[in-house]
């Protein structure tokens, strides 16, 4: 079976652990990477992870040349870099190229373009592309309307330096209409990496769904779930939240 | 609104809790309620709860009378007595009772018997009949399927007296098809009411799925669910795992 | 060996665990009960909690009389009333009668008026009076002492109704030297009795200190320990606090 | 102020991330690596872990040489190798260095050797040299002293390929008294870190004593705390479990 080749957009923390899941995983091949800055020594991605093999040859974005996505040719394009990486990669699309974005946030003109190219190809969007957070998501959604008179409140817990409020978090009070500022509580102690708890409360119980991070390589493996899932499908504008809604439904047991 | 008119068997512990979340819901009707002994000071379950009102006669199970259910009729009839508590109403479905039964273990000659009620009137049976703990087995089955690759452990936390494994933990074991000795972790310390958590873990995240019970008055709340459920309901066996499921599946959101 | 005598201020709900607790103990004889309104059925506390015995003879605190105590001798008054209790006990000390005061909230005024009766008697008094939360003050003081890097942060978790910020989470958050407005994290949904959780978070490692109450009986647990420590004490002003501080430092191990 | 200079035997996992922490701190200088295999491309822990610099000139233990220790002077030892690591480093207390053993698990004669070295310099060993996982030992020491009628048990979670017991549940268990086949509650799923929790169990409430390791940088600044401890300590044997206890000590507070 041929391999699924991989161009990332992104090389800082997370795109380092990103490119790392996907180099470890013999079902793809990491293409390229694309980087923002012009100046490093390693010209491999996988050299400067420390492998012996050089794969994943290093582009500087404002290098990339008119014809670039034509010349290297890749399936799927991950991007862990900016809301303005997709500038880059209009081009993308033409060339066959599927896309994941995992930007955490946008703006709305740049969500608006980034939806304009799943005319011609196929887009997946999440702001938190891993499957837990997803089935939390959806988990808490349906909770909350089995059991309506639940009070809910959200727990959110970051290491300190995290100065705003978890955007997974307050994506989980959006969907939960929960008023943010009166429903997220957020901790910042120490280098907790990251931790969400959704707490339903009814007068005889307590229900409470918690996803722990433990590294951000998490988001790499949630990057190669979407890139498989993306492989074979048409145009169109997809979403982590959606697919794993699905497959929620899809396996719903019956008794 | 006619008020649906409920039989309660059993007035131990967790009866007495169940009986006062009927009598304080006035979408219900407390007809009787049939206790093991004879004995008794009250003759009124309300009395025995610490109302003024004289609601619920008490009956003994051994002088019930061949037409207690016709000479007494009720809509629905919730059993919390004991596995044996069945053979003292095999008569109410021709009385057009519905039943609802929370033994917590049968064995099989019994639930045997007690299904066999169910070619004449609808009869739900759960061995935990709470809305959280049935959410906790559907949605962990549901996110076994999703994340075939997680590790998953139970761990059970109930007071200290409580001598076997938890009978939710072994049903939560059951359909996960983990080996109960391996996978299932009982804690057992001073005075905690019951707690139960399945940890699924991933190379990079962990999911906790909880339930805590407060009081044991959920009972009494999950029998109001069901005897609402079943009110008009046609003959048939139901159960509060399945009806979980379907809400669940019902109430999956599309983002 | 002689049963300690217990006087109780206060018949609530709260006041009925603790009453309960001293029933069941045979180290104790309860008293009296003294209790706010004069109207009420039974004459004994023992048989408004269902026990068969007449024991602990209600009072309502409009009617004391002048010589209440000495022609009711107790060793020990416990206080779970109101922050006004104390007016109507003034004169116990005259008639040798120790103090337990377990009020949450106190105004200075009467803090200080209850603090003038420790010249002629032993007073003990607590917001918290239970082993649990004090031993999570201490804990948490000491730990803050060893880690003075860790970030601090206290998650407190009450019942929907509880209006006010948990006393006992400001009482940590006090001898912690934290901003209360800040640190203290309230979650109120359902009916959870009471949860309080410490978090000390170190850039590789997390320390959670939790306390979480399965019943307000623990109060009567608390007074029952504070009546016994109380009961050969001579006139002054003790804490639970100071108490459980003494017992730690008496405790710690060594290797 | 003249730094510290540290010596450091093992280079596996957990010693390039103590190397890491020691070369971070300017308080320290890190004098040398001793490490298992002979054969490496960099010559310097600097250059392994990312620096630019040239520090910690990385040599093999097999080929130290008679006068090692005199030649490459260092205050202190700290050792992350295997059980045999002392071994190589009997000379070093006749060169003035004082030793650090984070070894988790010694044979008793092993055990006993190390011990004999601190006749002439001043040792410290601590299988667990984290300050929390020492804070969660003697608390729950204390605790236990506290309410002896407390139910305790003890649940540790870690990632699935770790095989045996946690030696840190181990150790609690022992100091508490507890049989640990069972009261010690092993969790093994996906990639957690580690996690001990010490549960007390009183009949109306429950305290949980919880220590979540992020990364194992967490020994890093154990060996940090112990080396700066110990640098000006005489001959003789120490544990961070006594030193924690004493601080526990000196750091209880007065109310």
């Amino acid at each position: 079976m041929r391999k699924i080749r991989i161009g990332l957009f992104g090389f800082g923390k997370t795109g380092k652990l990103v490119a790392n899941e996907f180099l470890k995983d013999d079902r793809f091949e990491l293409g390229w990477v694309v980087k923002r800055t012009r100046k490093f020594a390693e010209r491999y991605a996988s050299r400067r992870l420390g492998y012996e093999t050089k794969t994943g040859p290093i582009h500087a974005v404002g290098k990339l040349g008119p014809r670039f996505f034509a010349k290297h040719p890749v399936d799927v394009l991950i991007d862990f870099s900016s809301a303005a990486g997709y500038r880059s990669y209009r081009d993308a699309p033409d060339a066959g190229v599927r896309i994941v974005s995992a930007i955490s946030k946008y703006e709305p003109e740049d969500l608006a373009a980034l939806k304009e190219l799943s005319a011609k190809t196929a887009v997946l969007y999440s702001p938190n592309i891993t499957l837990g957070i997803n089935f939390l998501l959806v988990a808490s959604q349906v909770l909350q309307k089995i059991a309506p008179h639940a009070d809910v409140e959200i727990v959110e817990e970051h290491f300190r330096d995290k100065q705003e409020v978890s955007g997974t978090a307050l994506k989980i009070a959006q969907v939960l209409g929960l008023e943010k500022t009166r429903h997220v509580n957020s901790i910042r102690v120490g280098g907790i990496v990251g931790r969400h708890e959704v707490v339903f409360g009814l007068p005889n119980q307590t229900i409470r769904l918690v996803h722990e991070s433990i590294s951000r390589a998490a988001f790499g493996q949630g990057a190669i779930f979407a890139a498989l899932w993306l492989a074979d499908k048409p145009p169109g504008l997809y979403s982590m939240e959606q697919i794993v809604a699905d497959m929620v439904a899809r396996n719903v047991p019956i008794f």
